[in-house]
């Protein structure tokens, strides 16, 4: 029972590392973290995802410059988890004339989640061997130049990349709101005022250092909302674009 | 480093659980299911997704029919993971006129990918506790008829159901295709003949019993995808205009 309250209390101790020490992980590690993600629950057994992992300087560069995040390039590893319907559809073609099924946007879901789900399971494991990692979502800003910079073929997409290293920061544990917000039984709960509901949140949330802003105290969580939601990318708008340009079927 | 071990070494050995002991899951338990969702990474810190429990016997039975999958219905614990837009956009409208920018798919994707991280680790934090897991991706078999029977909202969508419980079987740890075939190095790998990268792994999963069809062998993998891609299944092929219909703006 003590070796797995360990692991829970990993999770709970969850923070993004964006700082790493100028150490390198291990061959042995690594393939650990790679057994882990192809270990991973994957829908239908189809394991419709893949990962490419980014070892050349100006492929780091050319990623961090789409994330708009200088520290992607100093990452000492660099994965970006896809949708792969491109593998499966290529072994159905072998086998005999196939159907365009691979293409539909119901795979590329599947690929999707199969994806997320890998990188979770990795990001745990990571942190089970005391690495500290960064989700980029941000790979997204602009999908289609990250499709030309690792060659990736029709029916496979990017769908995030995470940064791994040995921690050199110890960020402070972001606040989060309450679960009851969030966790509902049998039907999904409207509430009249969430501003209401979130004040003591918004409240703690001042209290956060973010250590991205030299150390300057955060926004209440409402005005984070509010600014976030006001600001939108324009590549970031055109995912579906990007989605049928690779190949898969949007008709609506 | 034993304890890590015993991490990894529980990830290695990940198996989907569909059968479950009559044992109902503690309420401290659950709590730290539901505390490890809430701890898990999201985007841009904005914790786009929420999680419906199911509880009444007549919700798990509609949510089990739109599955084809009877056994959804006997899980301890059904949870049915979500985007959620709803929430924030309401937080933003409280505080003053705002954009339509939560119905767009960017945030829509980062929804989708809270949802996803946060059941993985949960699945995590489930078998680290002895529970085991199911997840359901055919909770999108009909995903209008899961936002019915969940009263969900515009803004939202569900993503991905998990069966919880304390495992009542012991499945064989399930083949998966080598990892040179999934992870590769600075740009996507084609391979000239994928049933010959495959040969060895096609034979291995002939030797894998599948507990769900009464302890029969299993097709080799590539005869599974090509069955499999030959399927399809109409609804699932209405997914964007299902997320269309809750709100989210598909213009290309």
């Amino acid at each position: 029972m003590n070796q797995i309250n360990e692991m829970i209390q990993r999770q709970l101790q969850h923070r993004t590392i964006r700082e790493f020490k100028d150490i390198s992980i291990s061959r042995e590690v690594f393939d650990t973290l790679m057994e882990i993600a192809r270990r991973t629950a994957t829908s239908n057994g189809m394991q419709s995802y893949s990962i490419i992992r980014v070892t050349a300087p100006s492929i780091k560069k050319a990623i961090a410059e789409v994330c708009k995040q200088e520290y992607v390039g100093r990452a000492p590893e660099l994965l970006i988890f896809m949708v792969d319907q491109f593998r499966n559809n290529n072994i159905a073609k072998e086998k005999g004339p196939t159907t365009e099924n691979a293409a539909d946007m119901d795979r590329f879901f599947q690929g999707f989640t199969d994806a997320c789900l890998a990188s979770q399971n990795v990001v745990n494991a990571a942190e089970a061997m005391d690495l500290g990692a960064v989700y980029l979502g941000s790979i997204l800003n602009d999908p289609i130049k990250i499709c030309e910079v690792l060659n990736l073929p029709k029916l496979t997409f990017p769908v995030v990349g995470l940064g791994i290293g040995y921690p050199n920061q110890h960020p402070q544990l972001k606040p989060r709101f309450e679960n009851r917000l969030r966790v509902f039984e049998n039907s999904y709960r409207i509430f009249d005022s969430y501003l209401e509901e979130i004040k003591d949140y918004d409240e703690e949330m001042t209290t956060y250092y973010d250590l991205r802003n030299a150390n300057r105290r955060v926004d209440s969580f409402s005005d984070q909302v509010v600014t976030k939601l006001d600001t939108s990318m324009s590549n970031r708008q055109e995912i579906l674009k990007a989605i049928r340009q690779q190949g898969f079927q949007i008709d609506i």
